[in-house]
């Protein structure tokens, strides 16, 4: 088992990373105050994990609330649900939640426990890659507006996360694959070598290889850990975490949740990125079409949706969190493995950006 | 002017109270970081008091979201609005919230100010003498939930609190009896001389004079300030700033939110934690009397509805957030002027209190 610490005064916690922790008892329980516990989880996951995490919480009183699966359910109404169950199961403000499932159900259960009373504790177990890798680390909470993704939220912390790598045995590989493009991220935005290691390693993780799984996790946790503990409220460097955001994001809501995978539009978001990189001269045509080619070696989408204009891309980046004031800034790379977050470039490279034939992109980037 | 600091570390804010300050443009401008501000109101107050604050923010870019008036509107509903107006006039992180109202506008603007893309700015511009006195002073942010007032929420703190004292000549004699409920709590918690310069100056109160409102809101915020200071998040002496609540808030959940003023609830609540502090032997008849007789001298109710049973009381004050591990704490009083939160008490002295005759010892207090 590896444990990492995130460091944030008061408010650091440890992240543990192994296979078979779920059927630990010990590492949830020194990190529950109280005598409530409630999981929540989703029809997805409860079937294969929920049993064997009650087991670990035995002489708790513990209540479990099922929400329904997928993205187009990160609402408030879904949010209510929760709330609902631990007010009709009486819990008081000593209660912990722990959340159980994917990211979506991080963002959701971790944005209950900061508004539940207040404010009560809370644990993740995320079981997706793409959680493991983001959503548990860092403290972003939240639910989707209609108007836009994660528009209602809070920053709050958990007790601990806990990483069981052999619960990706069940993940469907479409998921496995959107993991790995926020994998790739870290990679990409601050660390080269890795980079280089994801290059020769992609078709091993591919094949749920444990200890390159485990290396990978380790690896991005601890990049996305570093960046958290430097700006735990995103006002400077955090933002470079977004690299591919901003374009996947105007993906998604266009689309509608959930018919893009977050990591499949981020896949997207992120060619986009190293597009406009390429076009500000700062990254070599070698350079950008090395991103492409590890995205798409990883079973990502590197082509935008075809239908989606320049118009509409910009109408949804908007109202991005990134926006200050009206000025657009946008998370490129410098180069391969150094990000920065700039809203100073020329809008016709944005524009031209927009405009690309990513279809022939991914083609040529291949040959 | 006068103006208070709480102190809360790089959380400290100030509060100014006056006569005429929502006129003053510089109050509020020097604490709104960028070019956006949202003033979120209600149909009340916004005819009365809108245009002066808007006078106040020429050259920012205001949007004003103007909220159904009651209690019974501060749920997730209502809070939606706030969202939608926000989006829909792309306000980004860097905006401020600013909240003209009572304490269900504080409450749900300030929530929404913790929520909008995880947290921006809020001022706050307290029109009512409750809201003044207690909900604009320690950042606690929120709504009601079907089965609990005020179970979602969050603490929140505002870069400054403005207290117009002027407003309160077009508050309701209702209401501002209702704010009495509050000062006179301060008294009867932690300031003993403020409860006897109360009972001398409760006419002048009620007459609106400007010098005894002043002083009064004065030393309620400064009361409320250094309990808030020594405890922000209520884990200990916090708690007995909820004198009266536990019980109050059983009668607004049995009697449905807004049928009694939150400070009705909270007087009759008040008279209960008087009894029960007597029958434990703490307090004389007398100055359970004093009590109930400043409370009547305010226009306050001080007899619980006569059709709520004792069974109705303890199911909703199982729910109360300072419930911990399943028992009940209450706010009782060890003598006037100095209050406790305790647990330790005869079960049977409690069941005793809610069944008293309140109409009776209504009656006699004043005999």
């Amino acid at each position: 088992m590896q444990t990492l610490h995130v460091e944030l005064g008061e408010r650091s916690y440890p992240i543990y990373i192994g296979a078979g922790l779920l059927a630990d008892p010990e590492l949830l329980t020194c990190h529950i105050g109280g005598r409530q516990v409630a999981v929540v989880t989703n029809e997805t996951v409860a079937p294969l994990y929920l049993e064997t995490l009650m087991r670990s919480l035995e002489g708790f009183k513990v209540a479990s609330i099922v929400l329904p699966d997928g993205e187009v359910f990160k609402n408030w109404e879904t949010l209510q649900l929760i709330f609902d169950g631990l007010l009709t199961a009486r819990h008081d403000r000593r209660t912990t939640i722990i959340a159980l499932g994917g990211g979506v159900i991080g963002d959701m259960a971790g944005f209950a426990a900061a508004c539940y009373q207040r404010g009560v504790d809370f644990i993740q177990v995320p079981t997706t890659l793409l959680s493991q890798v983001d959503s548990s680390v860092g403290g972003k909470t939240g639910i989707n507006h209609p108007l836009g993704k994660n528009m209602v939220g809070a920053f709050y912390q958990p007790k601990a996360v806990l990483i069981d790598t052999a619960s990706l045995r069940t993940l469907p590989e479409r998921e496995l694959s959107a993991g790995l493009a926020e994998v790739i991220k870290y990679g990409l935005i601050c660390d080269e070598p890795f980079l280089v290691w994801l290059e020769q390693n992609i078709p091993a993780l591919r094949a749920l290889d444990q200890q390159a799984l485990t290396y990978a996790i380790e690896q991005s946790c601890a990049a996305k850990a570093r960046v958290v503990a430097a700006d735990e409220r995103e006002s400077g460097v955090r933002a470079t975490l977004n690299l591919g955001h901003t374009f996947g994001h105007a993906i998604e809501t266009e689309q509608g949740y959930g018919v893009w995978l977050h990591g499949e539009a981020v896949a997207a978001g992120t060619v986009m990125a190293l597009e406009m990189s390429y076009r500000l001269g700062w990254l070599s045509a070698a350079d950008r079409d090395r991103g492409i080619r590890l995205l798409q070696a990883a079973g990502l989408p590197v082509v935008p949706p075809q239908d989606m204009t320049p118009a509409q891309f910009l109408e949804h980046m908007a109202v991005d969190k990134k926006v200050l004031d009206g000025q657009l800034r946008l998370v490129l790379l410098r180069r391969l493995g150094e990000a920065v977050v700039t809203a100073d470039y020329p809008r016709e490279i944005l524009d031209a950006t927009l405009r690309s034939d990513y279809a022939a992109l991914a083609q040529s980037s291949n040959s």
